[in-house]
């Protein structure tokens, strides 16, 4: 895994409601999975992973992923959707991993990215020197 | 840095609103911050580190927590009260920190946890390995 390496976690958990009934939902995250593992393996972008997983805890705005690289802040998006976004889910984690430290500038975000960011979460190696970070609201 | 110290980034730049005034508001993260790391002095808990950020991009759920550690799910935590709180979190990261994988027991969460995740998010050594995964719906 080499150090521009960007891992998008795709929760496949997540429930889009089919109505207004609770029981009928559909289950995009694995088709959106599904989707980012074509892309990726048609244009043979080798850094960038895809990983499925359980939960991430943002059930109330599906589809969700997490975009995570080392040594870089992670970002949660969530509001996407498996016809409509890969090709901004790819443009984002080449981004992030073409960035330093994982922050994206602003005019080089996707609609779904500037829209639809959840949180973020520094390096676990960050410390605090907080002149080195650009927060979000400057960007905006 | 031991493999069970959790860092406790918190969200400095959090604003809360005082009454109807958008120009009116408290920057509670920083008294947050300031009251976690008192707490640690005292108790001596040298695992937990306290590292103020400038902005989590929760700007909705003032104030705002990431709990991360060294392979661990990474967990965010919202509506915090720096006059309420502290004993929570430094409770919460207590336990996340004694956990292998960074996922909490249910009962072990203190109600501020229970009530305020914004979303958690994988190590980034985490494969697509799903049934070590414990969904958050199964737990709650």
């Amino acid at each position: 895994m080499s150090e521009s390496t960007v891992t998008v976690f795709v929760c496949v958990s997540c429930r889009r409601r089919l109505g207004d009934c609770d029981d009928a939902f559909t289950l995009p995250g694995r088709d959106l999975a599904e989707a980012l593992r074509s892309r990726l393996q048609q244009g043979g972008h080798a850094d960038v992973v895809v990983t499925p997983v359980d939960c991430l805890a943002v059930c109330k705005r599906p589809c969700t992923v997490a975009l995570s690289g080392a040594d870089k802040w992670t970002y949660l998006i969530g509001d996407l959707d498996p016809q409509l976004h890969v090709e901004e889910i790819v443009a984002t984690a080449l981004s992030l991993g073409a960035s330093g430290n994982g922050i994206v500038p602003w005019r080089e975000r996707p609609a779904s990215f500037r829209k639809g960011v959840i949180a973020r979460v520094p390096p676990i190696t960050a410390k605090d020197d907080r002149q080195i970070f650009i927060p979000e609201s400057v960007e905006s």
